[in-house]
């Protein structure tokens, strides 16, 4: 039961990831490009769209063809064709005087710079339309290029792929990209105490629960996790379970329980006898997961995590997972933030930011939902499995009062 | 440009879910279970934790041994083992005046009842402590059986499983689920002047989106996206490839295009034609989107999505996505919401549920983020790959004013 921990505030730890480098990229195909981080900006190699397109199914004209006109005066037209849906509208030229049938999407007829929604054209004959409204050059148009000219830059790099992303992407013709390699997690659970989840139990062994949560939360985060199992407490087998990692390579290992100032607890003692590395902080003022470590080697980060489920969540939550992220290039590396109104008076503590499990649930009189706290001893799990997110309270506050509004991150 | 639709509401639209049932489940081994929908309630085949638990670094004692006792008046009790991790606690057992060390997490020796927490007590000599402060029994610990006893509900069908649910499962001993299959998802784009990405492009063409983004949205949803390429604006054709798919069996089919009121928008006709099947709506009372069409054959949906991404988007997470989930017997189905500030005016028009492209910004001053519209033509591309999500404004409404609350769908 040796030493205190020094505290530092959760902005103070999030600094040290400046310390850490992008890592590697490869080409990935734009099938298996969803959720990855580009490693370079995409420029666009041609124009989106190829060529001027109608929004609206009508007539392409020359806009000068019908200014002035309305439905008293309306302009009469010539139809010399139609564009069918992939034909060139090239292949028609416009005169002045005349149209042509043109469809959502098509391109526009030579000489031709608006479209007359049908709506506001009636049928003469077969060859002749009024237009009973003017139009101005390049409306219902969209310009070739408009979305993006050639050259252009699409997509700037550290972006997260979304769906839409994929789509212009795919529009462009661009098939593959290059994106930051998935960050390697190595994951070991520490305590004398656990058998993996399909051992037997025995007297005085529980199962291991972290390593199937942090192998959940590494994938969900991006990043590829790599289970290394369970060790006692045992330093010199901590020491050498670690150096196998790094070896691996790792860029990241993951280490819960042991942590904390307990006579058991090695992972400090084991990170600081690792040669060229960096105890970057050991103590941070959060609640529930004050005994995180960071110690750094090479670009490799290895985390300390308390050994309580709940509270390596959190760690993996405000710290783990955003790392995860800056090794991909990203900016915006946290949980979702929402806002809620709290259920009920929610104390806390000065000097400490203060995570509550809440639960989120949405009545007809607020846009916004109420949180409710769930409250439970922190050795249950039952709680995590009930709440949706957690609700912040700030380090200098004493709590906050029912009916707030409050800011909660939600669980992915 | 035959025809009128005739609009029904989004909530209407739903209701139509309640025609489909859930589909097949398979076993999935809890590595691979991650954002799986549970097809059958968890019950607990053991107690957890499977003995009680010590929360706390400290001793292990009779509760009624230390009451009353204080800082000046001390209990004195006498210290008979140490419960290492992982041994059980049950070979010690506590006599009148007895206790013994415990670690976080440890098993309670035999007849005690409470822990002591290390702080609150000092150590008169290697056998003897003095405790400082009364414990009650049960105080500091976790009861065998505490999170679940044997037989519990621990999780129930339709769940969707979560990095601590597995954790929770693994710890219980469970490692493997039935959970629900993905549901297989069909994708056809319609269009004669489509071309795949990889192709040239020529004149009059331009390369598909839909398919790669409703592929990326297919699998962000939960289903298995099943791309069944271009097909022209054919009637046949598309019939044709409509049945071939529902042949294989997909559980959904997703054509996009050819569902506005246009000449050449055969997917009505063509969902008309199937035998046995259900027209259930066409049209919706939604902005920007409301050629939807739904049709039902057996248990399989058959979705005409408009041609543009941007609309095709919008049908997808109002109705697809919320499809998909109802097979998998989730109940909670939609995108996730939260609440935003107006960042200017947005107009809107009665009788329509308006969904407006927003980028979010977070100011100093406000926990709320603040909506921007992204407007731009509705052909654009480029307003959806700025937009973090869809502000929704409600069929009644005229509009928001700056500065007010609004819900916000985000995009995942």
């Amino acid at each position: 039961m040796k030493g205190f921990f020094s505290l530092i505030s959760s902005s103070k730890f999030s600094e040290f990831f400046d310390r850490f480098s992008e890592i590697d990229s490869e080409t990935v195909p734009l099938t298996s490009a969803l959720g990855r981080f580009l490693a370079t900006d995409i420029i666009s190699p041609e124009k989106l769209p190829p060529f001027s397109r109608s929004t609206m199914d009508g007539f392409v004209v020359r806009a000068r063809d019908t200014f002035g006109c309305s439905k008293s005066e309306p302009a009469l037209l010539t139809v010399v064709g139609e564009i069918n849906m992939g034909d060139s509208g090239q292949d028609i030229s416009l005169g002045p005087g005349q149209t042509a049938v043109i469809w959502t999407g098509g391109e526009l007829a030579g000489k031709g710079d608006a479209v007359v929604m049908v709506e506001n054209t009636s049928r003469l004959d077969n060859e002749t339309i009024e237009v009973l409204k003017a139009v101005a050059p390049g409306e219902n148009v969209i310009r070739a290029g408009e979305d993006f000219a050639q050259d252009d830059v699409v997509l700037r790099k550290g972006r997260r792929l979304r769906a839409q992303d994929l789509g212009v992407l795919a529009g462009l013709g661009i098939t593959a990209v290059s994106a930051f390699k998935k960050p390697l997690i190595g994951i070991i659970s520490i305590g004398d105490e656990l058998v993996a989840p399909d051992e037997k139990l025995t007297a005085g062994k529980i199962r291991d629960i972290n390593a199937t949560t942090l192998t959940a939360l590494v994938h969900d985060a991006g990043g590829i996790p790599l289970p290394l199992g369970i060790i006692g407490d045992d330093f010199d087998t901590m020491l050498t379970a670690c150096k196998e990692a790094i070896d691996q390579p790792v860029d990241m290992l993951l280490l819960s329980g042991g942590s904390s100032a307990g006579k058991r607890d090695f992972t400090l003692s084991v990170f600081k006898k690792l040669s060229d590395s960096d105890l970057l902080a050991h103590g941070v003022a959060i609640r529930p997961a004050k005994p995180a470590i960071l110690t750094q080697k090479g670009n490799c980060a290895l985390f300390g995590l308390p050994g309580h489920v709940a509270s390596a969540m959190l760690v993996f939550y405000l710290f783990v997972r955003p790392l995860i992220r800056t090794f991909c290039g990203a900016k915006n590396t946290g949980l979702r933030r929402i806002t809620a109104i709290t259920g009920q008076q929610i104390p806390s503590t000065i000097g400490r930011e203060e995570y509550v499990r809440v639960r989120l649930e949405q009545d007809e009189d607020n846009l916004e939902p109420v949180a409710h706290p769930v409250y439970g001893k922190s050795g249950l799990l039952n709680p995590l499995m009930t709440a949706d997110g957690l609700l912040k309270v700030g380090r200098d506050s004493e709590g906050l009062d029912k009916g707030k509004q409050a800011e909660v991150l939600l669980f992915p």
